[in-house]
């Protein structure tokens, strides 16, 4: 092969990598929508088997999130990547702890289940934070939609989503406290209402992380910790 | 310059700049123990003005993180460093991100803090979660320790501190519970412990991870989801 072969050949090679990558980031995405989606619904109507899968799938996600760590370390080393190439893997690996995280609390929640099972407790179809449940899981979609497009212009919405995750969960909280304090006997399912809200609320939080990474990646710019109008403002270049 | 001298030169630089990155991890690091030092006696002793300092501090730490955070992509970008330096990078900006929630969660007691002097509940002295504090602050030290000297060898240690931290965590959790049961009025005042019973968990969590990405930068292994055996078959090499 002469050298216009040889790089092609190679850069042929390193976009299928790239690509790999990509692919194997999004089905880690797909894998963790679909535990909250189990978890929440083991929660809800008290599924054991459902919470069992989920408990059983944290490994996947584990084992994904392992090897994809890998396979950007390893292009880092072995291709040293510049601009958008080397934003992207950094950025990937960000988001894949973010992704995990969000595996570590759908696991959580469905380990509560099963041990809530074993109290007399469970009783109640916790409808009080089916709305907190659904701006979660559709702020988590955007999220991966935007990590799916490459496209941040949905940025500033979903920070807007977390502000509004943020009260709803302060509401469900406060409404709990009052719960409780008119009668102690709602003491335990209060609680297990309260673990399940703050699991729900993290996954917010680390959805807002995972869109700042793909607003890293695609515009180069770090976003984390910057106001709202300095976020538009990269946004809209 | 010859090409020796220079090549020289670069290393040097090189160099300099890795250590530059060094020096302000450990001190991203020493701030973050101060942050949990400071918010925990804020909330023992109901001292607003160490809550206040505490939070106008989360600032400079998230500046921290995101200097460092370019830093490590600048250097990957222009020195495409291999085997250790790349490792470190890496670690580095995991590490950063471990420290970046640890300070949000002293951020988040001392929130809590301000918001209970307002009410009439603040008035004890919060004992029971001492022994938590003190075993969480011993644990961030011995990774921040890890870290600092470069060394894996506390790891397995540091491991077997985060489960007992879990045990403390679970049984100050049963005691809450057990106490909101007997007196409702005891409700406001628990959940005040369980929400800072619940950051210092956090905390310890994030202090195994810090020192599970210093194995992985000082071994080349990466040491997270695997079985305490294995660990110790890592460390050992």
């Amino acid at each position: 092969m002469d050298n216009k072969k040889i790089g092609q050949h190679i850069s042929r090679q390193f976009n299928a990598e790239m690509e790999d990558i990509r692919h194997k980031v999004l089905t880690m995405g797909g894998i963790v929508e679909e535990q909250i989606e189990q978890a929440s619904q083991a929660f809800m109507q008290c599924n054991l088997e459902l919470a069992e899968k989920v408990i059983q799938k944290d490994d996947q996600i584990d084992s994904l999130e392992m090897e994809i760590d890998q396979e950007c370390t390893e292009i880092l080393a072995r291709r040293q990547p510049a601009a958008f190439d080397l934003r992207m893997l950094i950025a990937t690996i960000k988001i894949i702890t973010d992704l995990e995280r969000i595996g570590d609390e759908a696991a959580r929640i469905a380990k509560m289940v099963i041990a809530l099972e074993k109290t007399d407790y469970y009783h109640d179809k916790y409808h009080e934070i089916q709305h907190l449940l659904d701006m979660v899981k559709a702020m988590l979609h955007s999220s991966l939609d935007c990590l799916a497009r490459l496209d941040a212009s949905n940025v500033v919405d979903i920070k807007n989503q977390d502000v509004k995750v943020d009260r709803e969960y302060g509401s469900i909280i406060r409404q709990l406290i009052t719960r409780m304090m008119e009668d102690p006997r709602n003491i335990t399912r209060a609680l297990d209402v309260l673990w399940t809200s703050r699991s729900l609320e993290r996954i917010g939080d680390h959805s807002c992380n995972i869109c700042e990474h793909v607003t890293y990646m695609v515009k180069g710019k770090d976003v984390r910790h910057i106001s709202q109008e300095e976020l538009e403002k990269v946004i809209s270049k």
